[in-house]
């Protein structure tokens, strides 16, 4: 089974790493990262890239299509080739997948029109805007479509995933193989039960996401 | 603050990534790769590798020592150099942090002697034997040595470092922008707490790590 997991200049590497080590421990699994071209791709912070072996041009169908977020969405989002290769990968594939607010690069794509989504609690409406039903969950599926929540939930969604394709006890042992038994040292709870003060100072980051990404230093 | 982040071929990439999506978020933190040698280095699965912009041999000092897990620990605990270099930034650094059997590159570095330690469910002898007290906890702390447990436990050990650091409120807010409110779609629960079957096999798994990483195939 084919993944091809799509990279664009400010991608979170956390969307796309909790994924992966998930998916990519499946049986028969083989990845792909893809990019507008190939080479090395910089994450949001700025130390730290991935590389894309091609680009999504290149890539002529796949089984799992996936998509994280990151500050780098809203240039993405920009990207006419980008989103035209997501809709046409989506067509064929098996699986459509984003993480965070990836999911408002599945809407520019068509992808969301009446679909159940879920997405990073401060990107809801973008993805409302696209005739997404957003839900406040982990992770949501609509028939062939699976998104997860912000940056960390690519590990549950890909779990998730990994279930519907091999089964509760696969899942189960890359579970315990990436020993994801989560224990927050200050607690859990929902986005939406975070203090607002906490809230605005991430929503401030977010909205100053091509000030972050200007600020970075890419040692690659 | 300096944070500099050890790689070596075979390391599993979301022990890396967990702690590098906290700890890069906390302000004024830079982060370095470092390496045998710059360039490139393969994470376990095959398909995605981290950049290192240094040798370890060239970081002179960093504050915050962190060393990752992965079935390239056994290769890694026999290179003198890597062994060597941590010894000596660990003795300069305010923290040293190793997650999952990462611990075992401390302790053959002389670090564990003593110490209240955690690391990966399936490394616990073998840490103990470096004369550390092994607990079963997804995080310990001892003095100023920080240990995670397996993989995914990178994200839970940053957290916890980072309000060490910058205090409980920062890590929260942190913890918000990564949206790290987990929930396993099949249950939580201890390593100690799954079924034997499903213990074999990740435990097989690692026992043929170098098979493993032979039959990667790395693009890059």
């Amino acid at each position: 089974m084919r993944l091809a997991m799509i990279l664009f200049d400010g991608f979170t590497a956390l969307d796309v790493v909790g994924g992966y080590d998930v998916l990519a421990n499946l049986p028969g699994m083989e990845v792909t990262f893809a990019a507008a071209a190939p080479g090395m791709i910089a994450a949001d912070t700025g130390w730290l890239g991935l590389h894309a072996s091609t680009s999504y041009g290149q890539l002529a169908a796949t089984d799992i299509l996936y998509v994280p977020g990151g500050p780098g969405v809203e240039a993405a989002l920009a990207d006419a080739a980008l989103v035209s290769c997501v809709r046409t990968l989506a067509a064929q594939s098996a699986w459509t997948v984003s993480i965070c607010n990836g999911a408002q690069i599945l809407g520019a794509a068509g992808l969301l029109e009446g679909k159940r989504v879920s997405t990073n609690w401060f990107a809801r409406a973008k993805v409302a805007a696209y005739g997404a039903q957003v839900v406040p969950e982990r992770y949501a599926r609509d028939g062939r479509l699976v998104t997860g929540a912000g940056v960390s939930s690519s590990i549950d969604t890909a779990l998730f995933l990994a279930g519907l394709l091999a089964g509760q006890e696969v899942a189960q042992t890359i579970q315990l193989g990436i020993e994801y038994f989560p224990d927050p040292p200050f607690g859990n709870g929902t986005p939406d039960q975070q203090p607002p003060a906490r809230r605005a100072i991430i929503a401030a980051a977010e909205a100053g996401a091509a000030w972050r990404l200007a600020a970075r230093r890419i040692p690659f």
